[in-house]
């Protein structure tokens, strides 16, 4: 397992609702594919959305958020963090 | 207080010290803008560094940056997060 950031691009406007039940749609597939989403923050002004995950691959945070409706921008592992 | 996400390009091959080090110089002087460095991410494959943080400003989180020697490139309000 690995840590990934992805980045969704266009969401301007987003809502808190919309964050979480886009979020919610994530988390009912996730365990499929080996994926936990832990966290997404979004900046309505720029529509950029982040979202944090462990998971066994980027291509495994893809499938999920393509089914899940919401294809990500950019797909980053991030192994370092502090 | 607001979230931030800010996003620093170029730091490709960053290694996990030269992270660490980063992060301990912007904690070394957050206070004096009433900011906090809560986490920060880093992909040394694309060089991209996410940095998430509570802070007054976005300006105020660039002014700690800037000093500590590492503007960032981008800086997101994200007043949502699940």
């Amino acid at each position: 397992m690995a840590k990934f950031m992805d980045v969704h691009h266009g969401m301007k406007g987003v809502t808190a609702e919309q964050l979480q039940a886009a979020h919610q749609a994530d988390l009912a597939i996730e365990g499929a594919e080996g994926v936990h989403f832990e966290h997404a923050w979004a900046d309505p002004a720029s529509g950029d959305v982040f979202c944090l995950s462990e998971a066994p691959s980027a291509d495994a945070v893809q499938r999920v958020h393509e089914r899940a409706g919401h294809r990500a921008d950019e797909i980053h592992p991030v192994p370092l963090s502090v």
